[in-house]
């Protein structure tokens, strides 16, 4: 009996060494490896086997009901996400299809570690309380309903990762999405952007919220945005947990930087 | 010269091949692995150089003292945190402490697989569009702000992923976070958990938020709270991005499965 697979599979932020073995597995074990053309370019170094087909950006339905129909024809199938394939990845939309399918192919989903994790290891530890994880991207959502979120999100307390800030056709987006911000937020609030986390050329800088309007930002950036408690501690963007704060009254308090009225307060490459 | 570091080390949910490459270079490469006695345990067997420093849960500033003062004295240390490090992990306190040190150690983070998404993968793609992670435990939070954190989360719109539900001493306070949600979410909003996540005696079920009181839920289990749009498929719990309901609508809808007055739609074990 031929017996498919569609394996969603989330490659990390980038780095080799950030795939999880169970991905590579997949990936190794796969008849077909689909995904759009970036992705699939971080991967295909290590599959001397497997058949790579490139998708363009914005083809997602028909990638999936691709990868599905040659799983439905009992191949192994590796669809690849950047990050986390269910975080804005490609999993939900592969699961809604297969259930309109008949037989529906079976689809498993692999994890992966997502691009706010990988910037946040970068910058610190910014999410290391709750937070909340929003994308800019108002092709699929309206951006009322993207507003309503950053607010809701950002008076309760929430530490924001921004996804999908920006790109040429919205480039309005993310100073709207400030504006926003702003009025729940004092200027001084610590924020911090990485483009390019875990990949060639990375870049990372801790800025305050009033100053993020001037930083470079684009699709492959991840925007963190501090709560009340946020600060910079030797250079790093942390988000205390209360033993911490316990801890400090013990201890005399950590050397925090005060980003006030700075533009950038530390800025790396790699 | 002498150089110590410090790594935080996110292992993952707890299977081997969810540990990332430079997560277990790091541990290999270690003088010392420091940790709660559950996470060194999971690692000790792949670490046949390191020697391991178990260290009792409630322990953390004890725990990241110790590693920082080894690594100021030159060693090689990875201090172990469950999913990703910089996630309610022990990455915050560890810089937080490093900077009141002098000299202060250099310390590095590697990120890793949550847990949310571990639970996530097995269950669908719950996490899929805007969500927000929040710990319900008061140890270090008034619960008063994790109140008013669960409700601004969900009255935006927010699909929840809830770490810590519920312990001993604290088993009245999931009970009091159903009654925030109850107020917000109607009682058929589809719900799910997963307990033990890639470990072995894994058990997940999809429950409606009305019956998610009866479930079995303890400090290991992952809750997810879907948001209005979130729905059961074919079994799994998928939160639509809008391509896929615009597609819908031309492709017939996909098979919902109506989970109101059914205790559990789905259990699985593992």
């Amino acid at each position: 009996m031929v017996t498919g697979l569609l394996s969603v599979v989330g490659i990390g932020p980038g780095a080799e060494d950030l795939l999880t073995p169970r991905a590579r597995a997949v990936l190794q074990a796969a008849d077909v490896v689909i995904g759009y053309g970036v992705y699939t370019e971080m991967v295909r170094a290590w599959l001397p086997g497997a058949r790579c087909i490139d998708s363009a950006i914005g083809e997602e339905a028909e990638r999936a009901r691709a990868s599905l129909e040659l799983a439905q024809q009992g191949k192994r199938v590796a669809l690849v996400s950047s990050g986390d394939a269910g975080v804005y990845g490609m999993a939900g939309l592969a699961l809604e299809l297969a259930a309109t399918m008949d037989p529906a192919p079976a689809v498993e989903v692999v994890p992966g570690v997502t691009a706010a994790q990988a910037a946040a290891a970068i910058l610190g530890a910014p999410l290391a309380l709750d937070y909340a994880t929003i994308s800019l991207s108002d092709a699929l959502v309206p951006w009322e309903q993207i507003e309503r979120r950053l607010a809701g999100a950002v008076a309760a307390g929430f530490v924001l990762a921004i996804y999908n800030p920006t790109s040429g056709r919205r480039g309005h987006r993310f100073a709207q999405a400030l504006a926003v911000l702003r009025t729940h937020l004092p200027d001084d609030t610590p924020c911090a952007l990485v483009r390019d986390a875990s990949r060639p050329g990375e870049h990372s800088a801790i800025v305050s919220l009033g100053h993020l309007i001037d930083a470079a930002i684009d699709m492959r950036t991840i925007v963190i945005v501090g709560n009340s408690t946020t600060r910079v501690v030797n250079g790093r963007l942390v988000t205390p947990r209360g033993y911490a704060m316990a801890l400090m009254s013990h201890t005399g308090d950590a050397e925090a930087t005060d980003i006030t009225g700075q533009p950038i307060v530390r800025e790396a490459g790699a």
